[in-house]
């Protein structure tokens, strides 16, 4: 357990730390490995003697290992805290919470900005191609080193979702329940487009160089750019209207194509801020993989789903237009097609996709529920001795 | 008129020729002065003997002049060809229809790529700060130099329909009817958001040079990730997949980041071909003339429409998700306040924003008895010496 000390907030989890893990060789979907892949992982809680309360937190796009507690002199909790932690819905002192940053990352995982051990220089674009189920394959490797046969449930929003989705095709006989969050069972082309254009914009920056900038400057404006594409998509058009109307910024006069609105002021702050934290080629490996995904693969459902015995939750954000609640229903409709157990909820909010950080109360309410009766039909049908 | 000879297909205009006007001095809305200003025009059908059978009909962001007909040598008609011809929704056996490029622009009218003829070199960024109204100004002064006092109506799409709302407030004594289509009052935070996304990925091109490119390589790399992002919302989530689905592109095998899906590629090629068609200042001075743009400006609406006799016919797209139907509901509900005869239809389409330039049949039919309505109310209440 990563937890080490630290002024506990109520509910909160205090101080936590980073762990790293390394995997000999990780084998990818498409043949190539991957040698000394190193995973940066946290866990929350205590793993129980039946090693049968463990839940897997799988983040989005951005996201990193750090879903909750604080690091040492942050300000700011984990990108869950809200929903993980003492009494929450993934309430750790129940379970058993392990969250990873994705291969191809930026935030401690192996991706395109590490050292290649064969060459001792940073992959850049010799990094492979990977895809979201190998992301699911290094966790795998991760969840047996920690000693754990099989998950208590595996979550995520977003691409995090689509790894739960990976997880139930992949490994249906590890996991006990899934909830996919404001995700989808593969890309629209819209979002393949909006994907591309960000794409271009950081490969339209002279600064990246095929991807070799590690010794030079970083192609910051590109991927500034890439950034305020993707920050439209989170939000909705509504709760942009709430939050910055066409409220006005004080400017200098007489400057042009200055930021006029709040709004265009809130994009440049936020893709400026985003360049301090996050790799451009980890940019294009990652939201490539989400475009190629595609959890049944052309298989037939009934093939893809027929050995899952999990429960499965999909939740769904009404305003939420990049992954728009069709696609959960899509799930949802596979699910049933399946035979698999599901409920289907469509949560009413204004946030657009950033929902599935927002809309605390509501995923409490029926994450705490679904994982309660996962939970207890595993003490009553056969685990804990019975 | 600038019909002058051609092939006649069925309907067609055949080929027509883009004609300039030069306005000696343009007063601007913010006080400032433009010398010398040219407005390119391109006119279909003739004049009556009363001078009330003419039609403006207003481009979008990256229109021009040419609205039907052919140009010598030229494969493909005017943009709007499919709506304007002998017969047609605008009838030029019947009316004389204008089409202006706007002020700002780049295909013929003064914009920032033009020579200020103070320093004779180009404007680039000492180009003023033009506003829709300012567009409307010079429209204005261009009805005047063709002699007509009022104008049967004003139409347009887009940013068209944001002059014919322009036209509406600043000259209500000029149109006797407007069609405003797929368009609003005033952009909302998130239309603002994407154009100031395409502005970033501009001016993050080290070419663009604070605009002072004219004599070097343009932004193109910029321009095109701009423009990319303005396919995606001219489209909706529903055209994408009819249109590309997940549909895969031949590539060379082993090259990354290729456009791997058909969608990426159309993205790439739109990009690539706009920057041959437009240049990266005027996408700039345009955009933010739309952002800024509010047909109100903040006063009552009984007061900035108090003075409409024109008949309103606004029309929307139920997949429009750029310029939502909301939008144009509000247009509507702004012209009941102020008591101006209006109908609303908003036409089912899947097309998305791009409807406009789509929905033929549709918008034959609404607009074609609008203006026979308009035009036999003119002749028998007052007009053609009755």
């Amino acid at each position: 357990m990563t937890v080490v000390s630290g002024a506990m907030l109520q509910g909160d989890l205090g101080i936590v730390q980073t762990e790293y893990f390394t995997i000999p060789r990780l084998l990818l979907e498409n043949g190539e490995t991957l040698d000394s892949m190193t995973i940066a992982y946290e866990t929350y809680g205590q793993l129980d003697e039946e090693r049968a309360n463990a839940i897997l937190v799988l983040h989005a796009f951005s996201g990193d290992a750090h879903a909750a507690g604080y690091h040492e002199g942050d300000k700011d909790p984990g990108w869950w805290n809200a929903l993980i932690g003492p009494g929450k819905a993934f309430d750790t002192d129940k379970y058993f919470v392990i969250c990873s940053n994705v291969l191809g990352g930026c935030k401690g995982s192996t991706g395109p900005s590490s050292i290649d051990i064969r060459s001792g220089k940073r992959y850049a674009l010799d990094f492979p191609l990977i895809t979201i189920g190998d992301m699911v394959e290094s966790q795998k490797h991760l969840i047996d080193h920690l000693g754990i046969d099989r998950l208590l449930s595996v979550v995520g929003g977003s691409m995090g979702g689509m790894q739960a989705l990976s997880w139930l095709v992949k490994y249906p006989d590890k996991v006990r329940s899934a909830i996919p969050i404001a995700t989808t069972a593969k890309h629209s082309p819209q979002q393949i487009a909006f994907n591309e254009a960000g794409r271009q914009a950081i490969m339209a920056d002279p600064e990246w160089r095929q991807g070799n900038y590690y010794d030079s400057n970083p192609p910051d404006k590109g991927l500034s750019v890439a950034r305020m594409i993707g920050h439209i998509t989170y939000m909705s058009d509504v709760s942009m209207a709430e939050k910055f109307g066409r409220q006005k910024k004080e400017n200098t006069p007489g400057t042009k194509f200055r930021a006029d609105f709040e709004v265009e002021g809130y994009l440049r702050y936020r893709g400026d801020s985003f360049v301090r934290r996050f790799d451009a080629n980890s940019y294009l490996y990652i939201t490539k993989a989400m475009d190629l995904f595609d959890a049944f693969d052309g298989r037939p459902i009934q093939e893809a789903f027929g050995n899952v015995s999990a429960k499965v939750l999909v939740i769904a954000f009404k305003s939420d237009w990049l992954y728009p609640a069709y696609q959960s229903q899509e799930i949802v409709r596979a699910c049933k097609i399946a035979g698999v157990e599901t409920t289907y909820c469509e949560v009413h909010s204004t946030y657009g996709h950033d929902a599935f950080l927002l809309e605390v109360d509501e995923e409490t309410h029926l994450i705490e529920h679904f994982l309660k009766k996962v939970f207890y039909e595993y003490a009553v049908t056969g685990g804990y001795g019975a």
